[in-house]
């Protein structure tokens, strides 16, 4: 239904337009994942809206995927109190990045992310992860699939709300928007962009 | 049904993700519009992505209603041979900007924007517009509010495709993602990111 639904919508539209919309339309947890695996080259642009400050990261960041047995995927359900079992495509993500802000500070970090999909309904669920890159203590984050392709992330932390969007412009460019909220979710204080382009392996 | 499944899948997550849910659910173009009519002090990141190059732009965007026999609107619709009655929310929009890369540019322009929905389905349709951001000649976009309240617009140039996805994350910022690619629609030369705040007139 749906299918006809998009079909019907978009039949006046020109054809690259329906391309896209279809591609995005079929994403699932693992294929969110599967897609993401690899090397990124990112720029980031976080807008601090207080003060119309702007700063760059420039990043490269790695996506592997692990096994739902590793040791690290274990410790992590045990921690949180979830079945294992339920687990689906695991990944581990390092990053290493450099602020136009403080060009002395080195940005990286490494982390276990952890999808827990609801029994119910698989296109949402919760997020375990390790460590956050704001915070040092691990976090759970709730997780929705839209229907226009998009990975919608909700964690709360103890003094801040982050909300992340992420979906593919193409299948070798990843973009995110980054919002980080006050505790209560009703005012936003930095709002992020990331563009992240694949980095292919020539040598392969 | 939709409002049932959303509650069903909202329940476990926390009320303040439902609440921004909700909010985003129940957009059409004319509420779309009534939201983003105002002053708006606008930060733009753009990724010119073959060159990982950042630029920033700060502006000024006023979005005004326009009536539907507004004589610019009237003429817009001549030149498209579109019927004025099927005309909704037409408004009228000016930006004044500097950018960081050639700070002696003035980045300013005014245009009238006039969504057409179509009969059949009023979640898509056309958006005629006098003069786009970076052409001198009139062009036609074709629109789609999808449920996420994203407003998603695509309009083919001579040489390049923009894509632009606009949400409200607040009701006092607006984001917006623009993308643009080339020909075909297949890679992407442009990301950019824009936080719009919106300008509160403390005198009133």
């Amino acid at each position: 239904m749906l299918l006809g639904y998009l079909f019907d919508s978009c039949k006046k539209i020109k054809e690259h337009f329906l391309i896209d919309i279809l591609y995005l339309k079929s994403m699932n947890i693992d294929e969110f994942v599967e897609r993401s695996l690899g090397t990124w080259r990112s720029q980031r642009s976080a807008h601090h809206l207080a003060f119309h400050h702007f700063e760059e990261v420039t990043s490269q960041i790695e996506i592997r995927s692990l096994e739902n047995t590793d040791a690290r995927v274990i410790e992590l359900c045990k921690t949180n109190q979830v079945d294992p079992h339920l687990v689906s495509s695991p990944f581990y993500m390092t990053w290493l990045g450099e602020s136009d802000w403080d060009e002395d500070e080195v940005l990286s970090g490494s982390t276990v992310l952890v999808p827990v999909p609801d029994i119910e309904n698989p296109t949402k669920g919760r997020l375990l992860r390790e460590q956050g890159y704001a915070e040092t203590i691990p976090a759970i984050g709730y997780y929705q699939l839209v229907e226009d392709g998009s990975f919608i992330l909700n964690t709360q932390y103890d003094r801040a709300t982050a909300e992340e969007k992420i979906w593919f412009a193409t299948p070798n460019l990843r973009l995110r928007v980054s919002l980080i909220k006050t505790a209560d979710g009703k005012g936003v204080t930095t709002a992020s962009f990331s563009s992240e382009i694949r980095s292919l392996d020539l040598e392969n």
